[in-house]
């Protein structure tokens, strides 16, 4: 498979793109490059798609289901319900949903943690996608359950290789306050055994933390770190409750922060900070969280918010510039798991998107960065490619109005 | 001209929705209705269009060109030299720009303030939207220019019979910084005398506060009170700075807080309390605010960002719900102003959208106000009618490859 991109815009330049494979070949002239398929790039500029640093894709299936809600019932009464009845089957439909929603807004890249693992695994196989997919581990304690878990991982670990190297596999032990210290201790040499990554929720809220210290009688970094769990292999979601120190041990552990905006706030979680993080080293990546909690998938609403959120709570208008949001949506969670996308550059991989430089949101086209996080929508987004396929063309997808149809019939099954 | 829309999604039943003139005449089954278009509403819902509560629509030809800065440097070295240098026709064609990229997002009414009032009027006239339009009236305690002011006003007044009634003629003091008291108690006394309505920036920062209390002796609303200026026709953007009781003395004088969470985030002005105003009696809208400090005039992102603005500041999960925000984005901005829009009923403006119920984003469907708040992009919006016109069909709107040519135009003209 080949692909040359004719005439699209980078950095301000009219280049030809040349893909082959599942590379950027070359970047330049390339008239004399015989392609499969060539794109007409006038009009349009080539950007790297966004990379979701922290979702649980399938819960697409539950957009909208039950919002506005107290965090207990909101669990309690809706979420926790409706999973318990949810089959592999939906996992498969919800995973396809998103993956659908995120090519159309362009990302090509999750970083996951949900139930029926293959499931999701189907899904990005089939959409095309790239993703780093963990199984919930989740044990509350119980010696029974964590045995499982172990078996049921080290299952996944060697059925990995049914899928393509865009499936990544991964540890997701959940959090601090459903797998047992025992557990957390086996995933992390597990994954260190393995080379693997590891996939867990931190310092979400300050329950969390007093629970930490009433069980443990230290905060949940220390006590992380006390288990010889922290490691540059870890990426950690939310990670709000910090103290300036446990933001610098993190940092120097090399553990990677995911940071979930729209969730954060919708469920009012608390405030990462950004600007603090990074200043004391943390790597930070933008994620949309699930979409029963945002209630989409969209990075480039997310990236928004981050940099608006960061600025009204730092009361800084200078705090997390375009240029670092659109850097923590896409190379950001690129660099994380090693990927060399998020990234257009000869030798990187073809990840990558055009948008349409005649769309009202991108007029007069002044900063096309600055547009794309404080402007832009997925209406701006034309063409996505990832692994040097198209998924997208003209905003169409293949098979999408299949995984609609399939969508509609969850308002059947758990509508109320 | 009539339009009949056939079996359109309404509440979660199909109907028939038959629209003559500009309104909507009947809602049902309408097989014996003749109507010149025929909509398919199969797979599509009719919802009220957007209602911008606030913005400068012009302004969209400054869509990031600064961001990310001080707000001394943004407005001294970037916005007002730039401002400086802008013609009528500059205002016409980011009016034009504005108001394409408001169909396409799926508003149809905006409250407005900016230069060169007839541009904007004879850009909303042609788009086919509603607007309340102001003329800036800033005349820095100048009484030679607070002259010019008043006498432009009354020369607009009076000119303003060239347009519809879609276009709404109303006066615009700025601010209490930058209006002097003379003139601030003109304004109030020409729109009581001719019925008109009055929009200003009210309470947007602390240093305003300060420098009122310095100036006057009293805080801003007092201030304002004091000088006969508040009433009921007072629409006033911000009202960030607002203490219990000034909301109340607001609330009983009838004046209306338009709320723009994106620029007060962006801007680090601080934050509107939606809950305790609505509490205290006040009416409220949503508006995007200027391009310039937004940068995109999209009612659907601003809404989300209110409510989770909203949850984050109070810490309340339920603060701010869906149909809330979406009351706070449609309906609401149509009552300030009077008009019988916002509402899908028989007897009201035919303003109205449709949007696609098979888009990922509103998918599975279990409630499609929280999808239009918290999932939605403009991606979802198919068609837009306003006062009984198709402005957009299949997100085509007439006219839009010119108007998107005139504003790449900005880009060297303003570029840097």
């Amino acid at each position: 498979m080949s692909i040359l991109i004719k005439q699209v815009r980078l950095n301000d330049k009219a280049v030809d793109v040349y893909i082959r494979g599942n590379q950027i070949r070359k970047i330049g002239a390339c008239s004399d490059q015989t392609a499969e398929t060539v794109l007409d790039g006038t009009d349009k500029a080539i950007l790297p798609t966004f990379h979701n640093a922290h979702t649980h894709a399938a819960m697409a299936y539950m957009r909208s289901y039950a919002d506005d809600l107290e965090l207990h019932t909101w669990l309690n009464d809706h979420v926790w319900p409706l999973e318990a009845r949810v089959t592999e089957e939906d996992v498969y439909n919800g995973a396809r949903l998103a993956c659908l929603e995120m090519i159309k807004s362009g990302a090509t890249f999750f970083n996951d943690m949900y139930w029926f693992w293959h499931s999701t695994a189907r899904a990005v196989e089939e959409m095309g996608l790239r993703a780093a997919i963990s199984a919930v581990f989740i044990d509350f304690d119980d010696p029974q359950k964590a045995k499982e878990q172990m078996e049921q991982n080290q299952r996944l670990f060697e059925e990995r290789g049914r899928y393509s190297d865009r499936i990544i596999f991964q540890i997701g032990p959940h959090a601090i306050y459903t797998v047992s210290e025992k557990s957390l201790r086996w995933a992390a040499e597990f994954a260190a055994e393995h080379g693997l990554m590891i996939h867990t929720h931190l310092a979400e809220t300050e329950k969390e933390v007093a629970d930490c210290v009433k069980k443990h009688g230290i905060r949940p970094v220390a006590y992380l770190d006390s288990i010889g769990f922290l490691g540059s292999n870890v990426t950690a979601a939310h990670c709000i409750c910090l103290e300036p120190e446990e933001m610098e041990l993190l940092a120097e552990r090399g553990v990677k922060a995911l940071h979930c905006p729209a969730s954060n706030m919708k469920l009012c979680s608390g405030k990462f900070r950004f600007t603090e993080a990074q200043a004391a080293g943390l790597q930070v990546a933008v994620g949309t969280d699930g979409a029963a909690s945002n209630n989409n998938l969209d990075m480039g609403e997310e990236i928004k918010l981050a940099a608006l959120l960061e600025k009204h709570s730092t009361g800084n208008p200078t705090a997390l510039p375009a240029e670092t949001a659109w850097h923590a949506g896409t190379r950001a969670g690129a660099e994380m798991f090693g990927l060399n996308s998020g990234v257009i550059t000869e030798g990187a991989l073809a990840d990558c998107m055009l948008v349409d430089l005649n769309n009202e949101r991108l007029a007069p086209g002044h900063h096309l960065i600055a547009d794309m996080v404080y402007s832009a929508d997925s209406s701006c987004i034309d063409t996505v490619i990832c692994d040097g396929n198209i998924l997208m063309q003209d905003r169409k997808v293949d098979g999408e109005e299949e995984i609609i149809e399939k969508a509609h019939e969850y308002r059947e099954k758990f509508g109320r």
